[in-house]
C-alpha cells in the first residue's frame, strides 16, 4: 500500500472531516438556515413537471442556457457573467482552483475574509493549498476597514469573500464600508456572498458597473431549495470565461438545471411570498425573544438570528437539544463568540417552541 | 479592473472551454456514449417517487448514507470505501485536489495515463495545476507495459488513471498486463475507470484485496441515468477518509441521491435489462459494420463502437451530421487516430440510419 501521507496535499492533516451535527431525537431544526416549511403545491409542482420532462439518459446542457437565462430574466445579470454550480460551495471551489497564482514569489496564493463569517471560504482555500487570511468585524460585526486595509496591502489576496448578510452574525455590511473596501481591493477580486439577500430585501450587484472587481455570489439553497444545490456567480464576462475553464462541464445535474428554472420561471412569485413570510415571521420572533430574561439579539437581514446568551452558548445548546430543539452554537470558537447562537427562524410552531425551551432553559424551569 | 491573469493559474490560458459539439438539425446522436433510450417506466417511477418524497427546502445529506449503502448492496463495497460525487468528473477533480504533493522537489505533481483515452484526466490536471503524462498504448490499445513501467519510474506519479473499457478505443484492458502496471504502480493511486464495465460484465474490482494502491470509478451515466451525475470511488478506506475532506459537504444534490438510490434499490433490474439490450444491439451493429466496405471496427467491450474509415474520419464525420447523424471524430489528434470515429450504439432504428448514412458517404452514394 502507498503511503497515502507522502501523496496528499499537507494540509489536509490538520483538516477535519466535515461531520454535521445530527444528535438523537431532535423535532426542530434550526441549525442549517434552510427555509421553514415545505415549498408551495406551485413550487413542487414545477419542480415535478421539470424533472417528468428531462431525458434521463442525456447529459445536462454543459452551457446551462435554459437555466442561466431563467437567472438573468429574475436578476438583470447577463448570461454570460454568470457562473453555475452544485451550491455556492461550487462556485467557491471552482473559482479558488482557477484564480490560485500566487502573487510575486509567495509560495500560496491568499484568500481574506472578515470573520466570524461562512466557514467554507477557509475550509476550501485549505483544501486548496492556498492561506486563507481572517480580519475581524469590528464590535457592531461590520467591517473594519482600516484593519481590512492593512491586511489587503500586505497579504494582497487574490480572492477576497464578504457575506452580507454575514453568516453567523445576521447583519449586512455598511454600504460605506463595503465601497471603502472595493476602492483598496481594486487587484482582488471581492466576492460579496448574498446568500442571505432575499431576506435583507438588497443586494450591492448594482454596484457591478462601479467596481469592476465586484462579483456576487448567490443561492437557491436559502429560499426552499436546499436540496437542488444551485448556486451562481455573477461576475466581470471576462474573468467568467477563464474561471469557467476549471468547472467540469457537466457539473449541475440536468434534473437540478430543470428543476430551477422551472421555479424561477413559474413559481418565483411563491418563492417570494415564502420569504415574505420568513421576514414577518423574523419580527414576531425577534420581538418575543426581547421578553425572555438575558437574552440579546441583533438585529438581523438573514432568515436566522444571532443571538448572545448569559450563559455559555454551548451550555445553552445543549438543554435546548436534550428538548429536541436543535441549534448551532459558536461556543467553541470562543471570546466573544463563547456566548452566541444562530438560531434559523422556522415556522411560527417551531419558533414558539424555541423561544418556550429557550426561557426554560434559560430560567433553570 | 484588475488584471485577472495575473491573478488565474497560468495553464488556463492555454487551455480552451469546453464546448461541446451541437451542429444544427442533428437527428440521431451517437456522439456522446449515452444510453439510446429513455429509461423504462419503472426506472422513471422510482425516480418521480424519491424526489417527490424529497424535502426540497432540506440540504442534502452531506454523508450520503443511503445512497452509499444502496451503491455497496450493487457492487459489493462497504459504505466507508465509497466517495460519491457528481459525476466521476467531480471524484477525478476532487482526487487530484487532494493527491497533489509534489515528489521529492518536483514542482507539482504528475498524473499519468495511457493514451488515447478519457480527456478529462489530462484537462482536470492541468486545470489543477498537475502534470499530465501521456503513455501511448499498443497497437492493439492495450497497455504497453514496458512503455508504462519506464514512464512511472521517471515521473512517480501520484495518481495513474487507466480507463477499461477505454474510451475511446472500446476494450478492456488484459488483466495480466493491468497487473503488471499495478505492481510496479505500488507507490501510486491507480484508478480503473470502469465508467463502461457494465457493457464488458468484468470488473476488477475484485482485484483490490491484492492490490491496495488499486481505486475503481464507477458511474450511472453510461446505463441511462446521465442527467442525475452520479459518480462514485470505491478505494481503501484511510485514503477515501483523508480525500473526503476536500469533498464539498453537499455535492450531490438531494434530489439526485435520492433518484439514484431508488433506482439502485428498486428498478436495477430495468437498468441491467437495457444494457444487455445494448450488448445484443452491439453484436448486430458490428456484423452490419462489417458489410460496409473499407471499414474496420474493432472489438468493444463498451456501449460503443471504435470505427477506422478508409476516408479521414473528420470528413466522415463531417458528411453524416449533413445527413443529421452525429459521431465523434478524433481526425483532429491526428496520427493512428486520423482516421477513428467513435460511434455510441443507438436504438436499432438509430443503427440502421446510421449504418446506411455511412455507407452513403464511404460509397459516395
Amino acid at each position: 500500500m502507498p503511503d497515502w501521507s507522502s501523496l496528499l496535499r499537507p494540509e489536509l492533516a490538520d483538516l477535519s472531516p466535515y461531520v454535521p451535527a445530527d444528535p438523537p431525537d431532535i423535532e426542530v431544526r434550526l441549525d442549517a438556515n434552510e427555509a421553514p416549511h415545505n415549498p408551495s403545491p406551485a413550487v413542487r409542482d414545477a419542480v415535478a413537471r421539470a424533472i417528468a420532462r428531462t431525458a434521463f439518459e442525456r447529459y445536462p446542457d454543459a452551457r446551462m442556457r435554459e437555466l442561466k437565462s431563467r437567472i438573468a430574466e429574475r436578476t438583470g445579470a447577463r448570461a454570460d457573467e454568470l457562473l453555475v454550480g452544485t451550491g455556492s460551495d461550487e462556485v467557491i471551489a471552482i473559482l479558488l482552483t482557477a484564480l490560485s497564482r500566487p502573487r510575486d514569489k509567495a509560495p500560496q496564493a491568499t484568500v481574506l475574509a472578515p470573520t466570524p463569517t461562512f466557514v467554507m471560504y477557509r475550509v476550501t482555500a485549505r483544501g486548496h493549498g492556498q492561506k486563507p487570511v481572517e480580519v475581524p468585524l469590528d464590535r457592531d460585526w461590520d467591517l473594519d476597514v482600516p484593519a481590512m486595509k492593512r491586511a489587503i496591502e500586505l497579504t494582497r489576496p487574490n480572492v477576497i469573500f464578504i457575506a452580507s448578510p454575514n453568516n453567523p452574525t445576521s447583519n449586512r455590511m455598511a454600504d460605506d464600508r463595503l465601497m471603502a473596501v472595493l476602492d483598496v481591493a481594486a487587484e482582488s477580486l471581492v466576492v460579496v456572498d448574498e446568500a442571505y439577500a432575499d431576506y435583507a430585501g438588497a443586494s450591492v450587484r448594482g454596484w457591478r458597473e462601479r467596481y469592476p472587481n465586484l462579483a456576487v455570489l448567490r443561492t437557491l439553497s436559502k429560499v426552499g431549495l436546499a436540496a437542488l444545490r444551485i448556486g451562481w456567480l455573477e461576475a466581470d464576462a471576462a474573468l467568467v470565461r477563464e474561471v469557467d475553464k476549471v468547472r467540469q462541464p457537466y457539473n449541475v445535474s440536468a434534473t437540478s438545471q430543470a428543476a430551477a428554472a422551472a421555479v424561477l420561471a413559474e413559481a418565483w412569485d411563491d418563492v417570494r411570498a415564502h420569504v415574505q413570510m420568513v421576514v414577518r415571521e423574523r419580527g414576531r420572533l425577534m420581538a418575543a425573544l426581547r421578553e425572555v430574561s438575558g437574552v440579546d439579539v441583533a438585529p438581523s437581514d438573514a432568515n436566522f438570528l444571532w443571538i448572545a446568551t448569559p450563559q455559555p452558548a454551548g451550555e445553552v445548546a445543549q438543554a435546548l437539544a436534550e428538548r429536541r430543539v436543535l441549534v448551532r452554537s459558536f461556543a467553541r470558537s470562543g471570546g466573544r463568540l463563547a456566548n452566541r447562537l444562530r438560531v434559523t427562524i422556522g415556522s411560527a410552531a417551531e419558533n414558539d417552541r424555541f423561544v418556550e425551551a429557550l426561557a426554560r432553559v434559560l430560567g433553570g424551569r
